[in-house]
């Protein structure tokens, strides 16, 4: 049975994971007969955003707790990730992975990769095994894969802008589909980019999971 | 287009709504062709649960501030459901039912419902429109529907003894299936109480969406 990493940026979509997306992810790597175990920095959220009224709250909250909140507990710190018991990588995106992941919602194309993040989604890249990143996850993939990797998040003029900007080479991409870098092993979708309901970003996550599974060992 | 109100009781498993059975639930009303609005209570939760360590944290949240982290923020106090404006109601489980929305969780078959939530849920009934209950969430309908309503949580005899108590039916069921109280025209299933995988969950919840879409006027 393939087994496949995931990594989470927290639970709730403005400050940390995209909750269906996390939940869509395990779903479909569950149905497609692959296993999956979940990890998260243990780290403090950039700061917490009280979801109904969109507006930052006082409370500070961990990225490996509140990611244990969709997966049941069944969480461990990023630390513990080694890319030789897993035979692929896939991040759901939310702004946790723009501010928890790395710094891109403050400072766009001049963004730093977290230390943990970097270094686990590099090891992947060395042992050769594939990736599928979504949502705004793509953002770091030029900091982990180097010049000319192919992704998508979408249409965003500007993320896009600042993807290429980064070395990257950004793909417009419908919502349903996925963009695929053979070279790389590397596949993308928009998710909630630009999903406008749940069955959405449901096809486009099924698609990256089904190729990321085909494509691994 | 039918519409389903679902009542969500915060986010993450432990001390609200489990977020699993909220997002399969949005996602199948949504692929079965009808269309949802969220709902919560604007309550303190009864506590919050560190959902790595298993333990109460000292932190206040907020029922209807924390559901909307599964919504993307779009979520309504629950006093601002009109039963006239939906053809259906479904609650997903959760210990924030357990704990929030009544307090099974410390008094069992002692227990009283929240004023809100058996308002809505007993609006229902006497609109005699559908109405579909998982995992824990069916020790709430002896006080909504009345004695020998008649339900399932799975094959837990602790629960299933307490719901019996007060006055309803307990039928076991298996996690990928439904049962149906024809003459209440409800439907239940157990969901997390018995499932160890989403697919497992999946199912049960699908069937569940299903029949009382069905049953919808």
């Amino acid at each position: 049975m393939k087994k496949v990493a995931v990594i989470l940026s927290g639970s709730g979509v403005f400050d940390g994971a995209e909750v269906n997306e996390a939940v869509l992810t395990l779903l479909h790597i569950a149905k497609q007969g692959a296993s999956y175990e979940c990890f998260a920095p243990d780290i403090e959220q950039m700061h917490t955003i009280n979801h109904l009224k969109g507006e930052e709250s006082g409370d500070k909250r961990n990225v490996l707790e509140e990611a244990a909140r969709i997966t049941r507990g069944e969480v461990k710190p990023l630390t513990d990730l080694d890319s030789s018991e897993f035979d692929a990588l896939i991040l759901p995106g939310g702004f946790g992975v723009a501010k928890n992941f790395c710094d891109f919602a403050v400072k766009g194309a001049d963004m730093t990769v977290n230390d943990q993040v970097l270094k686990v989604g590099k090891a992947f890249v060395e042992a050769k095994k594939p990736a599928g990143y979504m949502c705004i996850s793509p953002v770091l993939l030029p900091h982990i894969y180097g010049k000319g990797v192919k992704v998508t998040i979408g249409n965003d003029g500007e993320v896009a802008s600042a993807i290429n900007k980064m070395g990257g080479e950004h793909v417009n991409c419908g919502v349903r589909d996925i963009v695929v870098d053979d070279k790389h092993q590397l596949v993308t979708t928009p998710a909630y980019m630009l999903a406008e309901n749940l069955p959405d970003a449901e096809e486009g996550i099924s698609k990256l999971v089904e190729k990321v599974l085909y494509m691994a060992a």
